[in-house]
């Protein structure tokens, strides 16, 4: 029997962003716009925190590393992320980390959007530093050290030019091929990079430091003399329990920000300090609830974890991004049978 | 400047089974043998119950419905499944339940199958249900009784004949359109079909009895007088809080079953019950570790609730099934820069 093959119908078809298509939207965009964006979709959603349903990432821990579920919602939208971390990954010729996420309509439950989130949590990550930054980083702030030159690296680099006016960029990493790499990615990006063999040379001049490496240990990247008056820090690297960059004298001369306490106590820097240590929420200084920076000498840290609020924004702008545009596939992954009661029937007729 | 477009490397991809290709597999396998063969992976994957990391599921309500997340994971593979449960739905065109999941390696944390699950939950589901009435229900069944013929319906027949020899089937529903669908599609399959008036004529006779409705309310579907000894029930429809379908005093007169009991209890049909009434868990009654049917005028019932190893058995299932096939497609869905920490320069390199 050769009867016609019934189509789905388009509510059966979920918008899908490959690594290729978000590799294209960014090119075609411009990085430095799509991170400006980016970032002003996050300080949207940082604005109204209070709405958001929170809860703590759900994590499967093994041997190896770590697969975790990052969901979180508000009225209209319920956003998840999976991504994995495990740190042999390099060396076997995986990713540490890979990431996908999906955005759904909490009025009906079906998903809306399906993304790669590998490349957009390099981005949201960047978009997130840079946007805090702008609260809290000196105004006139033009030369940043970049400690750690890993992948995460040059989304930093071009989202703090975007949004606070960096222009000069001052390299480390314990292995100078990363360096290179990063440098070389930089200076065609149009910036003035200065390599150097040093943390301590690396941060001569910086008003902005940027730590960012990515050793599963307590490391101490940043020890206490290397820190003037007035600095502002983005430590991103010290996100997950027995992980932290920065000696703990440090986070003690330091006025801390924060994405979500619950989370950041267990997985940031401040691991390191007494559970009821003062921190500032970073969402409370968007509402002008909290104070940013006070005065010129004062010392910020952003103590960067990611959170899921984050990755719903990030989800949330590219599912906007994404509309009326040929930078996605259409991905059959909603069953929707004509009768809803007959999905025995639309397989049984899908017979061909 | 056109230089070659880089093709992502075979690590990127990760299978991808629509909705499509689900029925195309079901179809050229046959339901009866897919359902069969599903049922042992379930089994064997009961039978090492210790073995897997259990999670309650993630829920997020909202006034419309709900949104879950459910996770589990052995030494080898993580899977999830997202699902919704959005009552109003059907009547605005939508379906009620839509889900998807992930498998991925524990070892290093990549997704190694990504399934549509709206028609895979169904056959799951029913698989499971007859399984369980293999260790329970009375050896020489027959004929069963169906009350509510929705979109479980026939997908539980298939199992149930495919595992326990179910020849004669007598379907009720209160909305009659729903029962001549079922009749229909089941008649179809070769089954000999009674349509009855009420749920008593359908019980009359019948060795199994499986109810599966959908309202969202405390329900009376089997009333006590109803029951008669030696009957195996399988209650798929009491699956949430405030959602049964039996009278408490059948419960009260049968040796219940269940899945996970932290769960069932929530969301079961002994939510009606005190929270130490005693259940037996399947996978002891599997292992040989707690008994199943003792005599034949034992009243036993499957309280089935759906937990996440039995999707994980699922997706176990279609991952081996669809390996060397045409039934998935591979999807760009993970970054895989050549090197490691040049993500930045992968997404540079793209521009064409």
């Amino acid at each position: 029997m050769t009867t016609q093959r019934p189509l789905p119908s388009a509510l059966a078809y979920v918008p899908f962003v490959s690594v290729d298509n978000m590799m294209r939207l960014v090119n075609h965009l411009g990085a430095e716009t799509l991170l400006t964006e980016l970032a002003d979709y996050i300080e949207a959603d940082f604005k109204r925190w209070p709405e958001f349903d929170k809860t703590p990432r759900i994590a499967s821990h093994s041997a190896d590393g770590v697969i975790e579920l990052m969901p979180t919602a508000d009225r209209e939208n319920y956003g998840f992320k999976y991504v994995n971390g495990h740190p042999a990954n390099m060396k076997r010729g995986f990713q540490t980390v890979t990431a996908f996420g999906v955005l759904s309509s909490v009025a009906n439950g079906y998903p809306v959007l399906l993304s790669e989130m590998t490349v957009l949590t390099a981005l949201r990550t960047a978009a997130t530093s840079a946007l805090v930054a702008r609260y809290l980083a000196p105004r006139d702030a033009t030369v940043m050290a970049m400690i750690g030159n890993g992948a995460q690296c040059e989304f930093q680099a071009m989202a703090f030019r975007a949004i606070c006016g960096i222009t000069d960029l001052r390299l480390y990493d314990i292995d100078p091929a990363a360096t290179d790499k990063a440098a070389r990615n930089l200076e065609a990006e149009g910036f003035a990079v200065t390599r150097c063999a040093s943390g301590e040379e690396a941060v001569q001049g910086a008003q902005i430091i940027t730590t960012c490496t990515a050793d599963k240990q307590y490391a101490t990247i940043l020890t206490d003399n290397m820190v003037g008056a007035g600095v502002h820090i983005n430590a991103i690297g010290g996100d997950c329990p027995g992980k932290t960059e920065l000696h703990a004298d440090i986070l003690r001369r330091s006025d801390i920000f924060v994405e979500y306490p619950e989370q950041t106590r267990i997985e940031g820097e401040i691991q390191q300090l007494d559970p009821d240590h003062p921190v500032t929420e970073l969402w409370q200084v968007m509402r002008g609830e909290a104070e940013g920076r006070r005065e010129p000498r004062q010392i910020t840290l952003f103590d960067s974890v990611g959170f899921a609020i984050e990755d719903f924004s990030a989800l949330r702008y590219v599912s906007d991004l994404v509309r009326d545009t040929a930078f996605f596939e259409p991905l059959d992954m909603l069953a929707d049978p004509d009768d809803p009661r007959d999905l025995f029937g639309m397989l049984r007729r899908a017979v061909d």
